[in-house]
């Protein structure tokens, strides 16, 4: 038997097998009684003073009842229609990112990149969209959840989440099936709305998996006070499709914590990440490959990339740990990669990254789901009475080893100041200063590049 | 005067044609006046009972009716806004369908179908998102449709239904010009999210014309037992575009009927589709092609393909035939292709597929517009009080034969067995096993394919 | 230090400004007290009359005001949820615009234009969708606007405007940055949903310099009789996304008014466009071209091209003029671009249009924020009492001239007949017949191309 097919058959029944578990725990569910509306109580009060015979207290309660609506409709960080009684939900909602650029990087530099295979301009100044999304997400008949979220930046389509969810299974918490973030990464799971800076840190976009077509499933215990995930994913590609007939998978984990929360803004976060990327060494199409832009996304150039290479696996483990102190926090993962690949040596990769902010303005950092949520300004930006929204210093260095064995892909080293103005919970203005310095990758001098950069984002 | 110009003068007469008889039928609405609220209904009886003045129960009479509002909104199969007056509706929406499949082929014969021009592959294991979709539809000013449908699976874009109605024509029904569907084959005008198994039936994915941009009217008769379609179409390409100078169009009719009609889930249906596929024998760029996945779509490769060839043009008749019975129902088409192609002796195509469902659970196939409409499990999975949603199980053959005269696209027969668990009126997970039978294809040997698959399936 | 560099910082300078700006013009806005409704009234008089408590009064009012939605929905011209304080404003639309046409050319003259560059088929019939769009615009937090809006036509993704605004900036009016129409041309910045012919003028196409991505500023002035705009914009790719070591902006400016204005429907309308083009002449990927489709848009054959020429920058002056007096309608405007292009001997382009429009059944193009907006029927077709909708009758002159200098691009002059029908509000048919005249392109034979062409429209 070919082993895809072995391992089409090992997944098909731990579907079986989770299946089994959600029937087994079916729940009788009890309709709660409506309340009776101010004007039924009204007409209640005009019966009992005699105002109206009991036929027309009837007839009227009757109208009162149909004429109120079942349906909630409200704006609140995307258009939201929902039942009254919870058990149907839909929203719609999107973001716009802006982002403009200028980079330095010496002519040399650029061009013994671009002869190493990093096409693209380096050195220039311009402007993109980085993310134009929309999005659809809800809760259908109580149990079944769902999101649908398109990216139309440069002009293509790219799939993000596109998952279905059932919401209430017993023992395992959710199940997801679809295009989603594999469960690794504080940074990567935290929502590019949400993050402190404009780009995620270096070794976060080199290793982190982020989102592939795969099936989860995970839930919290001890109080709320910790959070296990587990998935067993397709390396699909941008469109979360895989179609092969060798290894091409991923089994990723993550445990995250909060051993100290006072509350939301006063807490310790702990966490621990793992993946194992299953591949074929005997299959010259299974490779891996990591790489990263210099924390700015406006060029295409990589300054550290370990190209494609012929490998059996990989295991990553990543521990993570973030402090809030109110308008004060700090964050760091270390990252450690270990791949099967005797090609070239079984090379082993590293990063770590590290960053402090500070609320000026007073405001805290939100964790919530173990992981960041929206910052919402004490005032919004010139609403209501004089305000300013908020400020945030923050400053961040990141490191990223990619050159060990037969691989000579680069080491990196980042320094990333950045300032943030939240107007109000929706709108965020970014400028970010990145000094990057680049190392030891083959047929490359080592050399800086600098990149001041800037966001105008919005979502809705 | 060169033909394509002469054929676009006839379809410009159509479309005065059409316009007059629409004219013609232009006929007074009378406007319908509001009921009184439940609030106002109370303000007549406290000034009845002299509680209230005159004056006052004016104003506040005033304000009542101002504060009701106009529209209702709700989720129902998509986010609905409609005017109360029914003048105006509008609904946004959407499907996502996730599918796994493991497909098993011989090493020999998939090589021979490689060579063969079918490029992919057939032989190996994955997940692939279906369908991905977002539509929005509606009615403006009583009598104006809309309908605007993206797919986006694959991070393509592709234009599905997109086309503007004219609801209340006389005598004609409905005109609609855009991008829709043939009125051609009961399997095919059926919605995706509706069929009994993953891929529609050979035949129906061979010669089916499916999605065209063209216009078309059509209307019930006798009490509404019997449908009539009729649709001029361009041959258009997945965008629904087509610019030549050579014939390149489609006529296409549909007559169905429900000879026996006790209710929604007991009745007999027959229908009768024809289609003239307009193309120039003399010009290079106008072909045909006739060419089905194996009822898989994961794989890219065709067991079956006539390839493109030479044609002055086709028909194509196609019977169809089901009955439902409760939860038991038969659905049954047959196609015949009559080519003229005398580069390659005129072939003859042909092909069939029948299949019977039963629901485990009781539940029936629901007939509506002349076509197959939503399950609703009796009860929802787990919701209310225990329920495990619906249960059907399926059995199909099908057969495609693209070998006649002096081509050889070879001949397939699927046997494929489906099992459906409808977890409510939105949610459904699909598993088939599909066992591909090819023969008769030049340079390919005859050889078998066997394909297990599943789908996660939410419309929303 | 390089010129992009240089470029780049007065850009961040400009940024920096207007920030400042808007920081000094945070004013104190205060918040409004709800009206009571009509319930809270009727508890009121009950409590007055003594037939309920003090409590029950308490009570049953604070019940009704939590019955009550904070939020408006509707359609009108998109899905509107607005809350009704005003604070926040969320739409969700689109348009469907699908084209018929047929074109009459030479071959002889087809050949020559393929021969020249121009590819694709100038002979021929067919449909396209011209336009396929869905948006979603709004206000957060009363102060930030944003709108994103994405077009699918052709089974491809261009994102049209996809901006954020800060809406009440002092002096400034709005500040608008991302992806939006440079404010150049009135027939450009009118809406392709408002235009009276089914394509803009020669001109029009070949100089407005439409979206671009940018910052821009505008007010109104002299009570509402005026009004300026002012944008920095990048020379972007239809994507929005332009980064290059070289100069490649536009600096943009618009002046309009009316001199005269009675009414919505009876003006004089004037306006002057300026716009430079900055480019690098030392740098061989900095170029210029101006080219215009013949008024059509199905053949993407152009008659007319001056095809990339390097060029160090460009100036274009264009002077508006309108008049509206009931339905009686006048348009022009000139354009006159002078280029710095030493290789080709600096050329200098024009173009100019005019046309008038005739409402034959009486009503008026309506002008509105100094463009020209939607077109209401007296009486929508066939509702409510015995309606046709609105006709209009249009004809228009237009010239472009692309050869001077060292370029032939060649010189063309359309004249243009077309026939509107409106339906309803947002329902129009349209019929275009345009002939083309084209001379002294370079390699091509002087000679006519005829297009009958008629669009189907409707937004939501």
């Amino acid at each position: 038997m070919k082993k895809h097919r072995y391992r089409a058959m090992v997944l098909a029944l731990l579907i079986v097998g989770v299946s089994m578990v959600l029937l087994v725990g079916s729940m009788p569910v009890l309709a709660e009684e409506k309340e009776a509306s101010a004007t039924e109580e009204i007409l209640q009060i005009l019966k009992d003073k005699g105002e109206i015979s009991d036929a027309q207290y009837d007839a009227l309660k009757e109208k009162a009842a149909a004429e109120q609506s079942d349906w909630n409709v409200r704006w609140k960080d995307g258009l939201r229609v929902e039942k009254k009684d919870g058990s149907i939900k839909t929203r719609w909602g999107g973001r716009i990112q802006l982002d403009w650029a200028t980079i330095s990087a010496d002519d040399d530099f650029e061009a013994a990149l671009n002869e190493a295979g990093e096409s693209g301009t380096l050195d220039g100044t311009g402007v993109e969209f980085r993310r134009l999304r929309l999005f659809t997400s809800g809760t259908l008949y109580d149990k079944v959840g769902y999101k649908l979220q398109v990216d139309f930046a440069g002009n293509t389509v790219a799939t993000k989440d596109a998952y279905i969810d059932y919401l209430k299974a017993p023992f395992v918490g959710k199940i997801r099936v679809g295009q989603f973030k594999e469960p690794f990464s504080l940074e990567e799971i935290t929502s590019s709305k949400y993050i402190t800076f404009m780009e995620r840190a270096l070794p976060v976009l080199a290793f982190a998996p982020s989102r592939n077509t795969g099936i989860a499933i995970g839930n919290k215990a001890f109080n709320d006070r910790l959070k296990w995930d587990l998935g067993y994913f397709y390396n699909t590609d941008d469109a979360g499709e895989s179609f092969t007939d060798f290894a091409n998978e991923n089994l990723t984990a993550r445990l995250a914590g909060a051993p100290w929360f006072r509350d939301e803004s006063h807490l310790l976060h702990v966490g621990l990440g793992y993946t194992h990327q299953f591949r074929d060494e005997n299959d010259e199409n299974s490779t891996l490959r990591y790489r990263a832009r210099p924390e700015a996304h406006m060029t295409s150039v990589r300054l550290v990339n370990t190209d494609r290479f012929n490998a059996g696996g990989a295991d990553l483990i990543n521990p993570e740990l973030a402090v809030v102190f109110g308008p004060f926090s700090f964050q760091g993962e270390y990252f450690w990669v270990n791949t099967d690949a005797p090609d070239v040596d079984d090379p082993t990769f590293t990063g770590w990254y590290a960053y402090g902010s500070w609320f000026i303005t007073g405001e805290s950092r939100t964790y919530k789901g173990f992981k960041f949520d929206r910052v919402k300004p004490n005032n919004n930006f010139n609403i209501g009475e004089p305000g300013w929204g908020a400020f945030e210093l923050a400053l961040r260095y990141s490191s990223l080893d990619l050159t060990d064995g037969a691989v000579e892909g680069g080491e990196e080293q980042n320094i990333t100041a950045g300032f943030n103005w939240y107007l109000n919970p929706s709108s965020r203005i970014m400028l970010n200063y990145v000094l990057a310095d680049l190392q030891n990758r083959a047929d490359v001098p080592d050399d800086d590049t600098n990149i001041i950069q800037a966001r105008f984002m919005v979502d809705f």
